[in-house]
């Protein structure tokens, strides 16, 4: 998707330790006009898969999530993040562990949010170790319903989470993967190097 | 706001001591097109006031301000919610107490994302109290910029938000408000009762 590899050229920052900082345009400070682009590429890719739902993660998968469900025509909902929750028959739940932050959060969403007879398209902004989206689509099975993908903003090809969910037999959709972010540089999987500032 | 005015009446839920729940359409379900046409009006009320950039907290407040922000044609900014956050020189922070879970969180804002020539929207789902808007007021005075207006999403009139914000001389708009939730029903304040299941 060339409006997001640009964003990411031109507004993104790699830090030490392979982190992208993004938050000039999607988690912090949000481009709406970039999140509207996202989400009809969702559409565009997912338009002929029967999804009635969409499910997230606060709070950076809101907003591509929302843009999608609008152009999609169905709703969203947003698993909530707490440092531990207790799990009860009214709530779906799974935890989480976090490579970067080295903490285990749980996430939740309220039973009545998703049904047996959903198809659901899972959204996150970043997949890096795809712990969360392991746990997002935990919650999706627990429910009943079917995972028809999971759609990715920014995909951390050089991390483990592409290959633990294409062998957990996911479908998934990423609008932007990156090779390598090694010296400060942006390296997209299917391009030539674009230099970012660091 | 009609629109919303009906998903409160058919989809709100009133809990004991004045909480409505919405979490089928605002803040855990997202209803997209409701956001969108919440973001149209928040547009027709703002459209004459040159704002630049529209400020929230996350996570409820993310939705209406990424359609309010695509309309309006500015980008958002949303706040983070901490327990505690370690105030410093490129962090604008400001603590929020809620009477609700009576307890005190520091919001925060990186110091590049609001600019002293900025002209803020501020946009939040319910206001009740009023210390969260009053928080993102102060981060936006922090910064040197200007408040243009508050947008509310769900106004609860009866309790002291609003006024507070009135006497601090910030001109607020809420979408629906709410003059009562007494014995499970929701009453608007420019309106007839309107049941809503308990």
């Amino acid at each position: 998707m060339i409006k997001l590899k640009q964003a990411i050229q031109t507004q993104g920052t790699v830090l030490s330790g392979d982190i992208l900082k993004v938050d000039q345009f999607l988690n912090h400070g949000i481009d709406p006009e970039l999140m509207a682009a996202i989400g009809k590429e969702f559409t565009r890719r997912f338009e002929n898969d029967g999804i009635t739902k969409i499910l997230t993660i606060e709070s950076s998968g809101i907003a591509p999530s929302v843009m999608t469900g609008l152009y999609l025509g169905c709703p969203v909902v947003f698993a909530r993040k707490q440092k531990s929750a207790i799990h009860h028959k009214g709530l779906f739940a799974a935890d989480v562990y976090s490579y970067t932050k080295k903490t285990t959060s749980t996430i939740t969403v309220e039973a009545d949010k998703i049904s047996a007879d959903d198809t659901v398209l899972i959204i996150d902004d970043f997949l890096a170790n795809g712990q969360a989206a392991l746990g997002l689509a935990s919650i999706v099975q627990d429910a009943g319903a079917r995972v028809a993908g999971i759609g990715i903003v920014i995909e951390k090809s050089f991390q483990p989470g592409r290959t633990l969910l294409d062998g957990a037999g996911l479908r998934v959709e990423s609008l932007a993967r990156i090779a390598s972010l090694s010296d400060g540089t942006v390296r997209f999987s299917d391009e030539a190097a674009c230099e970012v500032k660091v």
